[in-house]
């Protein structure tokens, strides 16, 4: 597998002095994964510096048949990890030593420029929000990922950070969505649509007819679609999918699934007859390119927006691949200056258009 | 097209005595595609009987050309139809003479056995509930829909009839859900699934985590599955997926949508090289299937679960294709004696079973 897969987008001269705290010990594949993943990420970004947080006589192990990598890496051992099934509260009271909370840590002491976990999300999520904090003005962070689409790809936000959400929540969503589009995907106005049950405006529950009716009034309002519904989210009507974390959810594990589906109907209508296998042989040069296309792993990587230091989470189930995918989205949120730019802008925001009804 | 494709189960001796209203004025192409689509119903189901509601002169005009149909059909004129923007309280109140409204009164009054219309769903909705009434027991009707999964199809509800839903509505949906895979398509154990952002007992808001609860001690708790999330929908996970109407719109568009987009990246696919063309010509006999297996016509028909008449809402956009199958769906229903079915089983459930906690 070559580097050339990798969606990221920053430029490597723009990386010479970033350092990624990795959580070594989370995920189904971890500490493999993560070293692994880290060397496919050097192919990319070959000046970007790693601390890996974690068992170190296990990763020193890895480390040894890659020569490329070792001189760009330190290694911050600790025993501790936090399980996939640790309750969030239980991880903030118990995993002070945790290879995720040391690597969260290290942000915050300015010893790295951004955080990759492929650990469990609502344990990251619980100590990235005590550890870094929110954005002045943010009440409540989101994840944020790329979902493809018809016209390319779109981003979608809260993915799950957040079950119950208000009409403030979501236009706070929508806001930093916008920003992210613009600033990260180089958009320069990109569109915004609150998923709902129907495009009119009397449908679906009072957040998101609240916050559609303060969207609509808001500096951000030249770019509010207004309400979109399940199917625009293929189709790439909007630029910024904004929905709250249980509908969100739902709908990225869903999406991931439908691709997961027909790729296994592919497979079996091409094995179905003789000629559908010549058939086969003939197109496989663009199929070759359609998997690579959408290939989730290149769509790996959730982005904690509205904090104060920049978290990304992987999928637990990855591979090395997708895990440099979501360094790869860490390091462009850092390169890009996303969390400044953020800032910038909501402060700008703030006084002319309050956020509140 | 021929009716092969028709993917209703209902056996065409069952179906001598079955009268269907049908609104004759509800969809984009409203009265052709409606009296086009009873007459491909009538190649499965030769005995079935249709009253048309609506404009006598234009669906007299259409029934011109359909001489084997005719003698099963006869015309109730009216003038009036319900727009698809109309509110569903303005369509209770000034609605009285519409299309939708005659065909259900057709069904309440005992003059047809179940009732199909293309039109305004929260109409449809509000309509039937207070005409029809929903059974005993059943505080929430909802709207259940087939779904495509590589394992066959799963039934999915609610679709939209309810945006908000606390606990008590979703273990409603999972019995009548479990009793229709049951009943209708004949699986003697159906599995439940409660849609969630995770598996584990401690995810999701107040009213998934309550239903789960419910379900675990319940009569139908042998077949409750626990939480699923939005890749086990496509997976078929489950054959029951039990959600709230707001997520289960965006789900069931979504996976749709999903559908249209596999379908673009294919044929862009196959057109992007010259043996990716030559490939797709000796396949083609295989895709031919794919694409009939995949059809989202072949999906098309919104159950309305819970009332006391059969009332099956069809995709605005259909085609004749996609009305039959809508047919289809409200003919078995009645053939398979669901509502009494439904009712029994409530009441055997009733007191062994408190549906409160």
């Amino acid at each position: 597998m070559t580097s050339s897969g990798l969606r990221a987008k920053g430029k490597s001269n723009l990386n010479a002095s970033i350092t990624v705290a990795l959580d070594a010990m989370g995920g189904d594949h971890a500490p493999d994964m993560v070293v692994a993943g880290a060397d496919l990420a050097r192919t990319r970004y070959p000046k970007v510096k790693y601390i890996f947080f974690g068992d170190e006589r296990r990763i020193e192990a890895l480390l040894e048949k890659r020569k490329a990598l070792r001189p760009l890496v330190s290694i911050h051992h600790t025993d501790d990890a936090v399980d996939n099934d640790t309750k969030p509260s239980v991880a903030l009271r118990s995993g002070r030593q945790s290879s995720m909370r040391l690597a969260i840590d290290a942000v915050a002491a300015g010893r790295a420029d951004c955080v990759v976990s492929a650990g469990n999300t609502g344990a990251l999520m619980a100590m990235a929000k005590i550890v870094l904090k929110t954005l002045p003005g943010i009440h409540r962070p989101a994840i944020a990922s790329f979902i493809p689409t018809a016209r390319g790809e779109s981003v979608m936000l809260d993915l799950g950070a957040n079950i119950e959400c208000d009409a403030e929540n979501l236009v706070q969503f929508a806001i930093m969505g916008s920003i992210f589009a613009r600033t990260v995907l180089g958009i320069p106005e990109p569109t915004i649509g609150l998923l709902n049950v129907g495009a009119e405006q009397l449908k679906g529950n009072d957040a998101v007819r609240s916050a559609a009716d303060i969207l609509r009034g808001n500096p951000v309002a030249g770019l509010f679609h207004g309400f979109i519904e399940g199917n625009d989210i293929p189709a790439g009507t909007v630029d910024v999918i904004v929905t709250d974390g249980f509908t969100g959810n739902v709908a990225l594990k869903l999406a991931e699934g439908m691709g997961k589906l027909y790729s296994g109907f592919l497979q079996r209508t091409f094995r179905s007859s003789l000629m559908a296998r010549l058939g086969y042989l003939l197109a496989i040069g663009a199929f070759r390119k359609l998997r690579a296309r959408v290939d989730p792993r290149r769509y790996n990587g959730g982005m904690f927006l509205g904090l104060s230091g920049v978290c990304v989470k992987s999928h637990g189930g990855i591979d090395a691949f997708g895990f440099a995918n979501a360094i790869g989205v860490a390091v462009d949120l850092v390169a890009q200056g996303f969390n400044e730019r953020i800032s910038a802008e909501l402060q700008r925001l703030a006084p002319a258009a309050p956020l509140q009804q």
